[in-house]
């Protein structure tokens, strides 16, 4: 009874955004523009289709992320909440890739009002053009791991109507006002300020991991901790339900990763895609052993969760210079985002903003340092290559931008959320599990979930009552 | 003692089809052929080898999809069955891949009798000729496609062994021939009966999945449900074991999708593959919010088996017009298809058929209204494109048709396996669950099967019994 | 305490490790050199960059056979060792990355001192040439997979530190040696000693496989059984805890062998890799099916296990000639690699050796039979197609010298292991789990690892101890 206007709501106030795009993309919407868009590559020839080929098989890889992610969160968290961190997995893949299409990507890649904001392509028409389409699905579930990376900061405690409505707005706004000022130039003939700098995010330290680290962050303190986590001055260890889903999700980045930073050429051409796969592959290698090494030295043990994030640390930090920070430095950016994201987690976790799979240590503060990694790193212009420092000035000047823009952005959306519909469940809410009270629904048989003793089957289990019914859902089973 | 003559006849009858292939295809299969084969792009260029590559890497997405429907159907139904449905899983494309490539291919694919059925190509040997090669392997995933689907509708009741006596019906006869009616131009010089008509089904909502979803009605009709499952005038609903990884199955899907639409180009030139993965991406992420809003407003929460089955209805629908439906409307397509697979369901659990894992809704019911819905929305040929109402009546006529061929040749394959060796398993072994009567084996530890308390290893497990034991195996372990 | 020094003394080692390699690129790693390197395809090209391209996707489905291996092991065990066995999988990859980039692609692949180790290309550096970078990352793949067999058999009783130790080992010296001898003129002008008899194993059979599994025979063997295993005259089964995820694992396998032999070709011109997908797809197909039908015969049920395995004996056995062995001896090649499996994995428990997951025979056994079967089957030089018994003699020499090299080899590494620093943990240790003791977690909610009951959590969680703490470790969550 309660939901049900909610779902309404939302579908209303999907539709009548869309109807308002549709307007706005007939009514002119490049009134503003400064210049008309680059056609790039308009004649398809068969390099023009590799290079299709290149960036929708990228595409696929970087869809895959988002099973990684799913994974990665259910794993990390308890078996009572598995069902509903998959749902906002899947939500906010589905939703966001509608709200991209419809939005996002005019505001990130239209023509530009000075550089800061989009003002075409909504509701995104690529006609014949093959390639365009590529482009669309590519940055499309780019968004949408922006989007992903926060659900984890928020698991365990999180209304799933407001994060919907949250969903939305970083898919819409969020991620794509930031997106453009890095990378609107790829695809219009304007371009953002903040490469207008010379700011340099090969495939998106910033662009979509501080983003949506610093969303994750935003999200977790309007939320408070999970009960529990607290106590005290004692900060408790809530253990993950289930360690190999985590570790099988981050194969599964490992993989998507593959698609994310080689992909992000869009094109064959010259092979740099090659030694942008080998630098993404030795950060994560490094990454696994400095957090590996750095947990065995300070907690006396090898830690499995550590180490599983320190690959993803390592990935997330040669995110933004894959294509311009020779193999050897790739391995110390790796080595030594594996080193920070332990220290990122005892600290966040001191300051008591709890994250319950890491995610503003991996993307965030990661994602900020890979960032500043390429003015140390990067062949001739770096800092170690003998280039000057102004490079690094630069890189900081966007990392702090990022930082500026999505936190405070998001911690209003948030916030707005918190003060109307709410943000958080009722504490009964959280104890009893939001599998159950969100969704209605057991992610596995109920004994495993409550600990409670698993109910044997009755030998006829015709004469048995279904172990889970609601008297509001017919007794229908579906798969 | 009682199942050995069923492998062994099993495997009499396999060698037995194999020779009279291969006598067939010796002595002239092509005495009935009304055209020469048709050798399309003979010579290797760039051009064909980049054609090849794709249709190998989407034949690989496709392949995997076998382990997204492993994952679903195992997920979504009990643990003390989940080894006996990856079994069905793994072995459908095992004898499906042998089976197709000894007989399918040519009743599907060789020069046809009347557009009816082909009659060469059995044991099909490409020569040098790679495209045709990749042609045979991405036909076959497709074909094991159709078989796996028919396994989630019959789990946790069928007998193994006739499980397998219908994987090869249907990978050698009943998907090969209605292929053949839409699909043999592709690569013979003839053509089916049915695209002679103009009948549209690009990927194949209906020649894969509604074929697929009505051979499962058909099996589980014959079999009838599952103990338990209807009691007096109330439908029981028996929860799956494991619903991450069912997700992580929709997920593995949706990636293998990418396959299997842009795939169905078999060629890069124009670059409409990525054309194709747009509009299968957006009809997928509108099926999970279809779904996810009836369920919201109607059960009252947003329930997670539907919306994970929303997105695959949306994935089913656009496959036959991915590459003629417009965006906008392949979100309509999808977010329809997320609504019907909803009210299919329970209409279906209704009328008492009992398919644990909703198959015949999601492939039979939305395959159908996919291939509807290119009559509907198709560029310039659409009743809404103004094209007029004559393709959507052709489209009528091959939906007809694959349910008056696969649902009563079904119906009969599996009436006569049940009259013969036995459909279904005693309903001891039904209650004990496959795992352990069908296979030897538990999925997980003991207790977790089967609710009994789990058994505390003794501190020095030297003096324990084994936990499973069967007089029959020697106590080898193998991994 | 304890391992605080093992984790320094590595680092320690790797470190001095790395600078002797560079100083030995530095000072004339040449003056051994008999040739110059070829440079094939310095110029970029469309055609380049497409093989470029494919052997770079290859790369990725390969590497995503890590995650398939540690599944499989994970599935295969029990659940008290889950993330030891997901560590030892993740460190291999990401050790093993490192170091086949600083040593042993160079021992592999540099130029060769009489065709036996190379001299030259430690801490590869590949320029601007985008093909050789994916060289690097196809042939680092390869090796990592080579040593991740090890950890299979090894499971559950193997110190962690000390597999990180082998790790090294393998991948910087047993498997590169080795695999020049048979593949270094894949990369440099000169070749390896094997290759030059004529040996033939197009994607590594023996290389990788046999290599691997007689490595896992001599750790097995130094290591011995698991406690319980053998009492008196009996062997124990000891079940694995999780076979949908071992499922899960196989079938990412598959996925990834599409990668591993039609990616052997690092080209696409001529389009052979399709007919290798083909003939990869039927061998896998088949080896289930013999594997089925062998234990269903023997042992009168359809094992699981042993059908998962088939089908990975059929991948295995293929892998030497999936470029040249027509589709029906692939066929047979599958199928006898199906039942060869069966028998293999009852003999080795025969002869008391301890194998939980049947590496030894998947890999080792299998291996070498895919080897042999070049000899008997291939077109033209095969036994069976009159082309006499030489070729099937060349490849029985590189059978036997894959074993009389990995074999005493490993076993060597893993007795000075044991002999030191220990390669086992200790009776208490292996009993309590890895999981516990070596890295201080559960992989699942304890009472599910534990078979104690599962501690209800309380109404009010805030009031609870947390489940899991360690003194040593600081009461933090991590992800």
């Amino acid at each position: 009874m309660r939901l049900r206007p909610t779902a309404r709501s939302l579908a209303v106030r999907l539709v009548g955004i869309t109807l308002a795009c549709v307007a706005w993309n007939q009514l002119g919407g490049q009134a503003f523009g400064q210049e008309t868009p680059a056609t790039p590559m308009a004649t398809s020839t068969l390099a023009v289709d590799v290079d299709t080929l290149w960036t929708c098989i990228a595409a696929f890889l970087v869809f895959f992320m988002q099973a990684g992610f799913a994974m990665v969160e259910t794993g990390f968290t308890r078996a009572k909440n598995a069902c509903n961190i998959i749902m906002k997995n899947l939500m906010d893949f589905a939703l966001g890739s509608l709200v991209f299409w419809l939005i996002g990507f005019g505001l990130m890649f239209g023509i530009t009002y000075h550089g800061f904001v989009g003002t075409s392509n909504f509701l995104y028409d690529a006609g014949d053009n093959g390639f365009h389409w590529a482009f669309l699905l590519f940055q499309t579930v780019f968004c949408a791991t922006a989007a992903t990376i926060v659900s984890g900061a928020m698991a365990e405690r999180t209304k799933f109507s407001s994060y919907l409505i949250y969903t939305v707005a970083i898919t819409a706004i969020v991620y794509p006002i930031f997106g453009g000022w890095a990378w609107n130039s790829l695809f219009s003939g304007g371009g953002g300020w903040l490469e207008g700098l010379g700011f340099h995010d090969f495939a998106g330290s910033t662009v979509v991991h501080s983003v949506g680290g610093w969303a994750a962050l935003a999200g977790a303190i309007v939320l408070g901790p999970r009960l529990g986590k607290y106590k005290g001055k004692r900060s408790n260890a809530i253990p993950g339900h289930n360690i190999p889903l985590a570790a099988l999700g981050v194969f599964i980045l490992w993989l998507g990763w593959f698609g994310f930073n080689p992909g992000s050429t869009t094109a064959v051409g010259g092979g740099s895609f090659a030694f942008i796969a080998v630098t993404t592959n030795i950060s994560a290698a490094a990454g696994a052993v400095g957090a590996m090494a750095c947990s065995w030295i300070f907690f006396k043990k090898p830690d499995t969760s550590f180490t599983l994030n320190g690959a993803l640390a390592g990935l997330v930090a040669i995110t933004a210079g894959c294509d311009c920070i020779p193999v050897p430095y790739a391995a110390l950016t790796g080595l030594l985002a594996g080193m920070f994201v332990v220290g990122a987690c005892v600290l966040i976790d001191k300051v008591r903003v709890d994250d319950p799979v890491g995610a503003i240590s991996v993307h965030g503060v990661c994602g900020a340092w890979g960032t500043l990694a390429v003015g140390l790193f990067a062949k001739e212009t770096g800092l170690l290559a003998g280039g000057g420092a102004s490079l690094l000035g630069i890189q900081a000047i966007g990392v702090a931008a990022a930082f500026l823009w999505a936190f405070p952005a998001s911690f209003g959306i948030f916030y707005l959320i918190k003060s109307t519909v709410g943000l958080r469940v009722s504490e009964r809410e959280e104890i009893e599990g939001l599998d159950l009270t969100e969704h209605g629904i057991y992610a596995y048989p109920p004994g495993f979930v409550t600990g409670a003793p698993i109910p044997i089957e009755p030998l006829l289990p015709v004469a048995s009552a279904p172990l889970v019914t609601f008297p509001a859902r017919p007794a229908v089973e579906v798969g």
